[in-house]
């Protein structure tokens, strides 16, 4: 039988920041938790929308134009296209949800790029 | 600007149990909070996977060889093709992802059939 994923569990076995580990899969999209403190790069993804909930700690999505403050139980997606760049001045833990295939940098690229993994 | 969406607000707005409400989008996939008590029908959604994930309360997801019983923040895929029910002895709130247009009683259909509702 499968077995309850449990997302606080998943993100204890989660080590490094801003490198989020995939927990299961919806038809081609991948669903992932991430632990994250700091700022990240800004960067957009031309190609698809991405989803953010915030599960614990407070997350800030910068805008060009302005922010989007999201506490624990909020969520927001970003639309595709769309200059973002997270930020969380304590250490926060979200579930991330885009396309398999979707760079956690988007277009920026550079060395904060996360190759996927599964846990 | 954007504004957060906050899911336990959005569930006080929701009346009907059995009866999930949009609250975003992400690509052509619908984010959707339902409230749920008792027992739901046995069906099946032949062209897409189904998320699950538990905002409170608890939730069992029978399947025909068993089931799966999940926790304020635990989650579920079933799997497109898959029979299920959905069972929860007492309330329980929770995310619904899974592709716009997708009926919540998959192939059964019937009169627990709801049609989509933004809010």
């Amino acid at each position: 039988m499968p077995v309850p994923i449990n997302l606080a569990d998943k993100l204890k076995a989660v080590k490094r920041l801003w490198s989020p580990a995939i927990v299961a899969r919806l038809n081609d999209y991948k669903i992932q938790v991430v632990k994250v403190k700091g700022e990240f790069v800004w960067h957009r993804h031309p190609e698809t929308d991405e989803l953010f909930l915030v599960l614990s700690g407070s997350l800030a999505v910068r805008l060009r134009d302005g922010e989007v403050v999201l506490s624990e139980g909020e969520m927001f997606v970003v639309p595709r296209g769309i200059e973002h760049c997270p930020s969380a001045e304590g250490e926060c833990h979200l579930m991330l949800i885009e396309p398999a295939g979707t760079s956690n940098t988007g277009d920026a690229s550079g060395p904060r790029t996360a190759s996927e993994q599964e846990i």
